[in-house]
């Protein structure tokens, strides 16, 4: 029996998805191969990277002025390459940049730009254990690139406003709300994203990034951390992650299905306003993040409780009772405690309904 | 129909592999979820990473002293990751290292390391394109590390014995003879291996690394780039190429029931010397390679017509009828043209079989 999983990634993927690839597992195409085992210049795979690229531009509106790359190695990997790529220099001197800091995956990208650039921490919610997104956020206008996180896996923020940055190109972590909702691209010199939570399976990194900003690196960079190196040859320079590459190209045929990105945002908007809803109401439970910077994908609840350990001795009970039930993965990360229900597009609007009523029944317990 | 698959890479799984994975898509082990779907921190997947690592252990007989890593980005991320964490120095003095120069890759390999090092190449094939594996190749005792490429995938040569590197530490490209072998690990100071031709699906990369090597990169190197991050993290550092994980586990299984790599070295021999016997014999086809040095994963063969044009035509006509009967990926590199039959551990006996068959049969159209 399929079990509700409300992972912050890997995640959940449409089980109409799951069957397509079961179905074309050891034949895809009429090719007598797995996709798996295409070389990935042959002229079986091609169409298959064609294609997700395509869907990808059709789904978020990319103008023709970007590059879209398939790449590897996660967002902790764009994390070094866009201060690597943007504004790195031959000498090592180095150059402002500006970041926000709202989150702990948000801290780890400033502490990679300190090795290449100058950063600059313009915003920051610390104060609050990054319970919200600092307003009015916007970079120097000398700054080489400005950088923020527009959803935060962890804390269950979304920024409710893309910061203006005027001419500065703004770099985006969208890992964990691209195509949740529409974007407008042009806004963006770089947005990148791993592929595991709204995407595909872990393995692919896509990065979407304006002309312009590609063919800056200097020369020590290692050739596989350019973005001129990829963008040259097509996400080909070495064999690119294939599966990952089909996987989400089924995901996007699937997204296509639901309306698009205007589509899932109704649904998407439809499961947060069912969860934040109940978690008002409830006596027993509540969001620890402020209203206007809740985020869609993932949503942290924790008990109300203010025994610390009765606290701990109910959420653990909970998360037994709820894995027992089928609604798994919901235990919140392990630097911030709680609960946490990620329901990225994957998630059907039962599985948040199952959720509650669940969460309903369990508060009779208490 | 399934084909016979001769790509270099990605290139064929064992059918078995394919359908068990196929009957784990939606549900694997009673999870309720897909491999894919699962969070890498799971209870879930912490059995599918420890089991893959533990088969490879064995298979391999891997020494406790060694790290097992899996990582992401392919060989070519690992020709600058060898020099940043070996031999790269905080003020970028360049220290000195040995290259064995044997093909197109080692020459990346060599371009790579040349931004972070002092390369000498120590030996080289290039007088004869590549066409065998020099003797008697050794570095400077006082080299930082060695680098050398044991087999050769574009021009199909193999490396008759491993460079005596006493106290320098060798760092080897297993790419594409990776398991095809029994190798006496220990002589190593770092093995790698891309995980698309003898390991499962493009994504993954195996990094084994002795651990007085671990910890070494200097400051200034990007976080995902140094062995010591992924060391420490058990590969878990960020978000690993899980499924691809997933199905090296189940190659492995598939090759320990093939009597491990002592079994399938038996297999791979018998299918290389099917392959060479009839080369050696044909009036009309030919091993480029010179006979000692001979890869047993990787053979080219060329039309021995030596009017260059009918030559061509010959070899286009030749690609074009064996892709019809079910013989697919047989073309040479795009770099050096002819035919190439890549025979991974994966390739069965009777492939081999079917592609001298057709090799016959169509020398009588000549």
């Amino acid at each position: 029996m399929r079990v509700y999983n409300f992972s912050p990634g890997p995640s959940a993927l449409p089980l109409k998805v799951l069957e397509q690839a079961k179905a074309e597992m050891t034949d895809a195409n009429g090719t007598g191969q797995s996709v798996m085992e295409m070389s990935h210049r042959s002229k079986d795979f091609k169409p298959i990277i064609e294609k997700t690229e395509n869907s990808l531009r059709e789904l978020m509106g990319i103008p023709s002025n970007y590059k879209v790359l398939f790449l590897q190695g996660g967002a902790s990997l764009q994390f070094s390459m866009i201060p690597l790529n943007l504004a790195a220099s031959e000498d090592n001197t180095k150059k402002k940049v500006s970041y926000m800091e709202t989150g702990i995956w948000s801290q780890k990208a400033v502490e990679e730009a300190a090795k290449y650039t100058d950063v600059i921490v313009k915003a920051s919610s610390k104060d609050r254990s990054f319970s919200y997104i600092p307003e009015g956020a916007k970079p120097e206008a000398s700054d080489v690139y400005c950088h923020y996180t527009p959803n935060n896996t962890i804390v269950g923020t979304r920024w409710p406003y893309i910061p203006e940055t005027g001419s500065v190109p703004l770099a985006a972590d969208f890992s964990s709300s691209i195509l949740s909702e529409p974007i407008d691209v042009s806004r963006f010199g770089i947005i990148y994203a791993g592929a595991q939570k709204n995407l595909g399976p872990a393995g692919a990194t896509i990065v979407i990034i304006r002309e312009d900003l590609i063919g800056k690196a200097p020369s020590w960079v290692p050739v596989m951390l350019r973005y001129d190196t990829h963008a040259k040859e097509g996400s080909m320079y070495n064999t690119p992650p294939c599966y990952s590459i089909y996987m989400i190209g089924l995901v996007l045929d699937w997204l296509k299905e639901q309306g698009g990105v205007e589509g899932i945002l109704k649904i998407n908007l439809e499961k947060a306003d069912l969860l934040y809803s109940y978690l008002e109401a409830s006596k027993h439970f509540m969001s620890p993040v402020e209203k206007t910077s809740r985020s869609l994908m993932n949503i942290p609840f924790i008990c109300r409780e203010e025994n610390p350990e009765k606290q701990k001795e109910i959420e653990t009970r909970f998360l037994k009772e709820a894995a027992e039930a089928g609604l798994v993965n919901l235990a919140g990360h392990r630097l911030v405690g709680g609960m946490r229900a990620s329901i990225y597009n994957a998630m059907p609007v039962d599985g948040v309904k199952a959720l509650i009523a669940f969460l309903e029944k369990f508060e009779k317990s208490l």
